[in-house]
């Protein structure tokens, strides 16, 4: 098969060492696919001398001047129609189908606002998610909504559902991704009323999915299931408690290790084994929270990424091209009868 | 101050080892608490041979026998009349009296829903919540509530707020307890309709209290707050997540070093350093999640609790008693105008 012509847009201007990370990341994403396009969008005064610093770059690179940029502090009402920033720019180079996917570093809720209103909704899907591939203990596994969405109804987590088993599929591979609804007990009777609603319907329906019904988020670790279904509130909860424990532990492990010499001895035998765990459980890996739900591919990379994690996102962004993931996902969306995943609601009550 | 006499009561037939550890746990838990008082119920058959044991509990433990027991796949509505289980006539001690706070490894919705038929929920507190104290970075810090409660207004918010404070000073012996209400933002605009409530109730009325506003479950770890109130569906999905990441770090640690025999020589040396993390970090020191808002403390040990964690569980409890917790809590809850607080509520709209 012939590889297919991708091109990436790129706010250069987003997160907290921008632009220069965001061009050290480029490097090194192109360094893998030599074939990828990227457009840059960005300060031209700032990003050109970066730029400079990669000849490789010259012939896949294009840098567009933006005059403008979104700040962190800036609400998505201020920026959604300001077509002057280096954000709205890159979105509006996925709509003109100059591109396949966008990456940005950049506020979040400005990146959502401006992809939903350029991008628009997939028809039938009612609302986007943000999603993220994760670790667990023997493999890897996606998780939505992360944030999107404070309150969810049913058919809400079922969409979330359908299109996260098309994400674990293409991005991670998986032949029949196994769905879980993120809840506070396994069984039935347990939770909130829109997850045991969500739940009927998914197994009430005729939506091919291989659901393992509710899952509990100590056991997201055991790899139970390939995708974790939540409103975003719960979602986004979940991620960051993840987040921050495993900072407290890594934290507290390198502290103790500090304050001693025998344990820095240790860490010398210890280094190769430790390096096989950090290889796994290395955030910068995870970089890259996708919008799905949109006609055309959003991806926000951490503020605080550093190059490597920014060419994580790149690499995301470019995987799920290659498996065309947008046309599989609207393809498949057009499939589903959401109106009998409605008729199932009323038939629960 | 003449030490009080203080009595608690054990069922013995909870938890997944009882009452094999149980018995283990008391007799630890006595050493270092010499004077304290405990009534035992359980099977009398299976219960005494292992008392005899340990010949010191002679003078401390009385064993009252209980001809039936509470299962984990009972259900609270099948338990809850039912006065001849262990768990029921260890509560009903605690309301009649004769014992200061009850300690149980069984069927936390069967102990929740006793404890309240017999304790009753606090004049003024329309809901009792489930709490635990967990350690941060810097210390200790206490997270409400845990799962009694899967949905609350914004007025619960508040009392969990309020009771969460007064164990904070009981519990950790902190003067002023900052309180925080678990968010997915920190600034005011975000979060569900009934926690962005409850902070402008908390700030408009005279309630005493240091509040510091929404925290992030990521900044928990840095010891920003010492309350962190929740509802019970999100403060389970928060607890849930924090200790499966901390499984499955040690976990993959574990696994690292025994397939390397050069990481199993450097763990011997960094052995000392690492028994200092796991001294602060072992879960088996935070066992004992406390029902609040009754009028007696109900305390739940894990159901999978070793004898040194179901000690660590009476010991919590020994404290609670010594601190005059409930006493403490309820002349507190009696001072407070809850119709202050609904008048701020209807206010903010």
């Amino acid at each position: 098969m012939a590889e297919k012509n991708i091109v990436i847009s790129v706010d250069a201007m987003g997160g907290d060492k921008s632009p220069k990370i965001v061009i050290e990341g480029i490097a090194l994403a192109a360094k893998t696919n030599p074939e990828v396009k990227f457009i840059i969008f960005g300060d031209s005064a700032k990003v050109s001398p970066l730029l400079q610093k990669f000849p490789e770059l010259q012939n896949t690179c294009e840098l567009r001047h933006a005059s403008e940029m979104v700040h962190n502090e800036d609400k998505p009402s201020q920026v959604i129609r300001n077509r002057n920033t280096s954000m709205f720019m890159a979105i509006d180079a996925v709509k003109r189908g100059e591109a396949q996917a966008v990456v940005s570093a950049g506020n979040t809720g400005a990146l959502m606002a401006i992809s939903k209103l350029n991008l628009k909704t997939i028809n039938k899907i009612h609302r986007p998610a943000i999603v993220s591939i994760m670790p667990h203990l023997y493999g890897r596994y996606v998780m939505l909504d992360l944030g999107a969405n404070t309150e969810c109804d049913a058919v809400n987590l079922c969409e979330f559902a359908f299109m996260g088993k098309i994400l674990a599929h293409r991005a991670l591979g998986i032949e029949k991704p196994r769905v879980a609804l993120l809840n506070i007990g396994a069984e039935e009777m347990k939770g909130r009323e829109e997850i045991k609603q969500a739940a009927q319907m998914i197994k009430s329906s005729h939506i091919n999915m291989d659901f393992v019904g509710f899952i509990e988020p100590h056991d997201i670790q055991n790899g139970l299931a390939d995708v974790i279904v939540a409103d975003g509130f719960t979602g986004n909860i979940a991620l960051k408690s993840i987040e921050g424990t495993a900072k407290q532990l890594v934290h507290m492990f390198k502290d103790a290790i500090k304050k001693s010499l025998l344990a820095k001895l240790g860490l010398l035998f210890m280094f190769p084994a430790l390096r096989k765990v950090k290889k796994i459980m290395d955030p910068r890996l995870y970089n890259g929270a996708m919008f799905i739900g949109l006609n055309g591919l959003s991806i926000k990379s951490h503020g605080g990424a550093d190059a490597f994690s920014f060419s994580k996102s790149i690499e995301n962004a470019v995987h799920l091209v290659r498996q065309d993931f947008i046309p599989t996902i609207r393809q498949e969306v057009e499939n589903i009868d959401f109106d009998e995943l409605q008729a199932v609601m009323y038939d629960v009550y």
